[in-house]
């Protein structure tokens, strides 16, 4: 990619092109929380060179799994900043942002703190998935043996993780490579794979550091304690309306299950919402990361649904495991 | 209504029939913010009466403008609590929630602050719309020429009012009395009839008083004045997509004119989603009240229409008016 066909390393020449060769009229934009403060530029970069009128979502957005729906019915091409593509759309142009920052120093730096006698399992995200062959071949240099894997549905490159879904760490390494930024994907890391040395790379914010997972493992427990007392008849099951987080078949299993349970649909998950509600737990089978990172802020107890049937008696506490997302639409 | 047939005021008979009639397998319910807490007694009523699986949206809901589209689609019937239509649908059943307060002491009691030898204009909410009549006699009784009207659109009843929509308010009259509880639907009669006296004869809290709009006007030029320095490429144009807030042509007519202002869509209009923008100031051309009530505490400025047309230039302040929503869908 050229610098000039970037804006804030966006590709806006293949943007400009589909625009073009659609003879879009109506367009959708659509930036994760961190990138929506670059909206204006973009909008300004794209009018000077098509004549389409474009459309902003205004409306949270927190992964692929979070497609504005309102948009994608109402315009003609939805582009998704940010994220890439969970499940292919022709309606839905997928851009990433690729960090520029540079992998070499931070990666060498991070072999330190593993064991070069065992295989390490590189895992990254998409917004650096264009130099995952780089950081390989530098541990290969650094004399480690270096596994990896395409994980299952929703993940688009190798070795990638989202927050919903670490099944691209093979199993077998004892130890894992996180490169990347920010602490959301190791804590989901350290939380699906407890048992695996954790090392993050991150190149963004240079530096190295290990993650242990002990500290959320202890929190699912707390929660599902809190949880334990409350009564059958009063369980709210938690069902989005987001493409890509609604798993209903989930939530009809509970209700089939669970007879006196209440279902409750709604596209953002939030305490507020929730405490409008007279129920006094919930089950949430929208984005895991609700029920691991903001649930435990949360007023009542918001579990998963393994930790639901834990907490009823249906399954025993050591088959505590992380909710990963699967399907895709 | 007789007693059995309610729980908490609702039509529960009705809605039963509604779901036998149509042999309804999914059932949408929607319920208002501050009527949430009634879903689950209400979904243990329905199941004991029906085979149907309920469907309670949680996300917020403020109006019959705000109907839970993704219930409309994915359920057969939407149960909508609370509110009366703006427009009728065969998918929606309207569900009043009417106020059993006794209203002839204070309908009685507010005739002290009114003038006997002018008309007085009768008005009222969904949640008393049936002793509309009740009133109007009372008032008579007391002496006074009562005048109504059966407003514009989006209006059901005899001298209803939505917090968007106070044009039952017959102009002729230079006072007016509103039957209801609460400040909201005051603060926007302030808003829209200025120039006249209001009287407030509220059932549920048992006080009469008086409302003066001066403040409201005062705080609209405030926000007129804090948008009038933002350069004219810095505004971004709110569309909301809720069925019954989404005013379009508005947004279109701004955009058509003012070519460097951005398009932003989204459900709910919140000070945190706008923060995330760079742009200076907002034209809002969803609800007229978070305009009015919220705007005045976000960080930028948010204005209505004609509001901004002022802040550009384009209109006198002498224009400025209360933003009527006049449409339904």
């Amino acid at each position: 990619m050229e610098l000039h066909e970037s804006a804030f390393g966006f590709e806006i020449d293949r943007i400009v092109d589909e625009i073009e060769d659609r003879g879009c009229d109506k367009v959708g934009l659509q930036f994760p929380q961190g990138l929506k403060r670059r909206a204006t530029t973009v909008v300004d970069t794209l009018e000077d060179r098509t004549d389409a009128r474009f459309y902003v979502s205004g409306d949270p957005c927190y992964g692929a799994c979070d497609l504005d729906e309102w948009l994608m019915r109402n315009t003609e091409i939805l582009v998704h900043f940010g994220h890439s593509p969970i499940e292919d759309s022709k309606d839905v142009l997928y851009v990433k942002s690729r960090s520029d920052a540079p992998i070499e120093g931070i990666t060498r730096e991070a072999t330190e703190e593993l064991d070069a006698s065992e295989p390490v399992c590189l895992v990254t995200t998409a917004q650096h998935s264009h130099v995952f062959e780089e950081a390989r071949e530098l541990l290969v240099d650094e004399g480690f043996e270096v596994v990896s894997s395409g994980g299952g549905n929703r993940l688009e490159n190798e070795g990638q993780v989202l927050g919903c879904n670490y099944t691209s760490v093979v199993p077998e390494a004892p130890q894992v490579l996180y490169l990347g930024g920010g602490d959301f994907h190791p804590v989901g890391l350290a939380m699906d794979h407890p048992d695996k040395l954790l090392v993050v790379a991150d190149p963004v914010n240079d530096k190295v550091h290990e993650v242990d997972g002990e500290k959320f493992i202890r929190q699912r427990y707390a929660e599902i304690s809190r949880a334990r007392d409350v009564d059958p008849d009063r369980w709210g099951v938690l069902l989005s309306t987001k493409i890509g987080q609604r798993r209903e078949e989930i939530a009809q299993y509970i209700l089939d299950n669970y007879d006196d349970t209440y279902l409750i649909t709604m596209d953002e998950v939030t305490q507020d919402r929730l405490l409008h509600f007279d129920a006094d737990a919930y089950v949430n089978t929208a984005c895991p990361r609700i029920t691991t990172d903001d649930g435990p802020r949360y007023n009542d107890p918001v579990l998963t649904r393994t930790e639901f049937e834990i907490a009823v008696g249906e399954r025993d506490w050591d088959e505590l495991s992380f909710d990963t997302f699967h399907g895709a639409w």
